[in-house]
């Protein structure tokens, strides 16, 4: 079997490994008070400036729902579009852990809009409405899409301008960052993202994700209760070093885009060839790592006796098929050929 | 500097590294649907026998409240230690998550008893006072001493007999086997415990903890609900198999055992060095791996520049020092020889 | 001024008021051990037969919220119209207090459909997403409209069909049994539903509704913890037998009915009265006490200032006049002559 | 049957009645929108001055915890009396609805002291520790005390020299202003209460408390959070012209301290007389409206005859005796009578 199902079922990346082998040498100190997370924290701050806080969680729901947790009370509206991780992938963790309420936009493709949030707006300052107080958006989607800095700068403005809050879910930040081609500044904290979750477990680490706080010496609350809301819900490590390790390799030198621009050239190579096979179309912008394909239920079935990878809508047909880090050429033109004689 | 500050200040024992590095290989579904997952559930049976159910938490704090949620309400009352774990190190964790009230008894040692938990039990029924619903004992204590499966037992027979259930937090439940000298089975599963955390963190593994329910053949709502509520409270690994793989190679042959006798025998070393040391008094009996020394504040200080402890209460002067699975006969010996020149 | 905002801004009906004198006289256990709360259960039970549980609530979310935590956990899902109270109007009361997602369908007039459901189940027994487990209807709903006891039952029956219930608020079930000319029972109880809010205080009552538990011989958990969590959710009122004693007023010689069937006349005068008017539109089927019509916006602000109204869709011009227990013939007619003028 | 059980057993006071019954005339607008209302907050504004937030709430838990709820997050502590009302008799609603945990302190008369109060504090800044951010203290006490103003602003000053807030139960505040002698402002808003539940229920009210946030100029978030919190938690009645006019009555010229004089001098005419009866012990200071008393269990079961009333330890074979606006010198005279012939 070859894994196209999901970035998550695939591995650790070797340099990854080898950094949580060096991080096992002698003592560290608990929850943090450590070395490889004080070094993890200056990478960080080296790639978003000083005026950031930083804190690791453990996986990708712990650290949307904390960050937004940081954000929002119970009595407030989280907006987001329908498709969002936070909505369907979560089990409802937002609401049980935060209270709040999620107004959710319909997106075909994951990304929504001011124009979509706007009328939602209607509902600040009435007693008996769950108050909007933060939107939050996923870069890349879950449709394998990209928002542009501009397009985030336009929801963080309409969020401002309304005292909410912009929170964006980047479990895939790297492979957004890596089509992009710009700073990843340029389309976080210089576009007004107030909370990011810095995705690493998709992108070849063990485990762990990193809950990035911007421009906080103006907005100083929300991370400094983080730390205690952390502990509370579950996200705090005791043995730190084996996160902050993975995150200082991963940044260090640049690994984290490297790795996602292999994983983005992977799903470019298999939808072009997936293009060109009769009865296959590829129906989202493939931005980022991830190709969305409509074929016939017969195919899929054919498809699935070889390769591991998940039916994303059964009543369209569509299949996802997730490139990754360690997602060679040879495992492309394979499904290829198999998707052309099925 | 040397470390007798807390078995999670330690790192992962080699062989589980090396598990570690052979579960890189290849792909893995996520989410627990793997081989080496699998492996985990296989020998955890060899040890409880088939009539359990056994989930993977990420940390000692989760599977404790996980383990819990699946038991009690929101109006129920969970009854433990004033110095139980879940009390006073979890920031809070089973009141935010839950919504139950702990109901506190005081306990010099970590141990409560039957006699203690009777008069909570004239609030069943009375619809103004939380529910009494659970008992939380921790194996062994966070002093250090552990319950005979005598002990356990008579609290559980209680806890049935008022339609309640028995949990353990083994966060240590290595150290007091290794102690009992029982098969672990005396403790947990034959003297009624009804959810047990098997403890992995502070026994030599880099992260993980096991959440054991015993007897669901009889009693299978709890179980079926765990799978939902982990996902929901940020303890599931989507690269499950780095859980599994670490209890699988610890199970296996006893590693979990060794290490812990290992641990105990160095604590019983320190205890026995200590004990003879003019102006030092061993507060705790030294059941496990953790010796609770009262000494003057001068000497803490002292010890304090040499070696990495806690002071466990400052208005009685007493430190605390643990030992791990990697702990040494020299290390030991150095604190004592500094003990007694301090 | 004359009301037509909603039945909430109508008073208490004079009997109701009576009988809250009457039962001034004395002392009465609190709580709910008096007399009139025994003559309240009495008058139910003669409503609905003795299988069933029945509590007293403050008002209308109470009842609803409370229903349905009787009936879910956290990681449940309750499936509803996008219109339902308990998702609009409740400021997210449900995720607050239960922790529970709401799974919202479209619906233009309040109702929902088994169609509608079904592809909602498929989430059943996925650990990523909250898990259906209740459907919650409004009868009448929030548009007016009435569910036909065959409606009602074919959702019965395909949430027992999933293991799921059927809850029903009941806010304005007096206008629907009204308006249906039927036995209560007929589109509640034999209908399937489990859990009923029967609502009080829109139908003349000071404050009050009911939560009534069917079948609880053979389904007795729910019921058994309502107290529990009535109490712990804020509503349970220490004086109770001022509520019960007005459901004992209203239920005793058919008053709740009387009282409901004069609302809804007096709706069918004002939407034939309106009907005539040129450039009034009545856009709902006119069922039970409510009646929205659409009109310009000039004409909106015009008879605004003679009437106390909301404007229930802005963007579709589209007023709500809600007609109740003390609503005037004189009133209608002052109300269409005014919108003929207009 | 005499009633001595609680001032919830009692009724409402005809005049209060009597405003209920003028409230009735006409339609109001629900929700507090109302002239009702706005007389309310206009007689709190006389009694408290102009700086503050006042919010009409249900009853007594949901008062304390809303006020609470306004003023913490999950991951903090609320210190309180082992005694206090919000931690024995509310089902863990502030655990459940807030999510904090409750720090108790033994107080064998309800008050508890800064002394008690500091080595809490110790646990801010340790993010494993709920973290310390309210006290709150009953005003008369759960056994009839009452603490004087230098008492409550000494706990306010710690409060406030460690960032924490002072709320205060005032179920029965009328009792204590009526002991005290001074402006209720001497205890309440001078002495630093930061939130204060206005009790109302316990002294003549058919239902109802309110909430006064003082010094809001300076301090305007936790009641600006306030509206919200009250709906989302279940505690916003529709038809609120019907709480408020109660409070509007009890506050125009005296009449809820009047009722509380008179229970008072109630309970020291019965303490006065059981002192006097061999066998008998008042077992606390009678300041307020309540006398705890110790006899034989004999005696205790003769009286509950003729009388209701609660045993409050029954370990210590204390009953718990409550005078009401409506007790008479009649009634009084009848328990000595019989306690002395029992």
């Amino acid at each position: 079997m070859i894994n196209f199902a999901s970035d998550n079922a695939s591995g650790v990346h070797p340099r990854v490994l080898a950094a949580l082998g060096r991080a096992n040498e002698g003592f560290a100190r608990a929850y943090g008070d450590d070395r490889h997370t004080a070094e993890a924290d200056a990478v960080f701050k080296t790639l978003f400036g000083d005026d950031i806080a930083v804190f690791y969680a453990i996986n990708g729901t712990g650290a949307n729902v904390l960050g937004l947790k940081s954000l929002v009370r119970s009595y407030h509206a989280v907006i987001c579009s329908q498709m969002a991780h936070i909505n369907v992938d979560e089990t409802g963790a937002p609401e049980a852990s935060i209270g709040c309420k999620l107004l959710t936009l319909p997106s075909p493709n994951g990304k929504i809009t001011p124009e979509q949030v706007k009328p939602l707006l209607a509902a600040q300052g009435v007693v008996h409405h769950s108050q909007p107080k933060a939107i939050s958006i996923t870069q890349a989607t879950e449709f394998g899409e990209v928002y542009t800095p501009d397009e985030v700068r336009a929801l963080a403005d309409l969020a401002h301008a309304h005292g909410m809050f912009l929170h964006m879910d980047g479990a895939r930040i790297a492979n957004a960052a890596a089509f992009l081609g710009v700073d990843v500044n340029a389309f976080t904290r210089d576009a007004g993202v107030d909370v990011l979750s810095f995705g690493g477990t998709k992108n070849g680490m063990m485990f762990g994700e990193a809950v990035v706080f911007f421009n906080v010496s103006a907005n100083p609350v929300p991370s400094s209760d983080f730390p205690y809301l952390r502990k509370q819900n579950l996200q705090l490590l005791s043995k730190m070093r084996y996160v902050s390790c993975q995150f200082a390799e991963m940044l260090r030198d640049g690994l984290w885009l490297e790795s996602a621009r292999h994983a983005n050239a992977m799903a470019q190579r298999l939808a072009r060839g997936l293009e060109a096979v009769s009865g296959m179309t590829v129906v989202n912008r493939v931005e980022a790592n991830e190709v969305f394909v409509a074929m016939s239920p017969e195919r899929i079935d054919v498809l699935q006796e070889q390769f591991y990878f998940y039916v994303w809508d059964a009543s369209l047909h569509q299949a996802r098929l997730v490139c990754s880090f360690n997602t060679t050429e040879a495992e492309v033109d394979a499904f290829i050929a198999a998707a052309a004689t099925a």
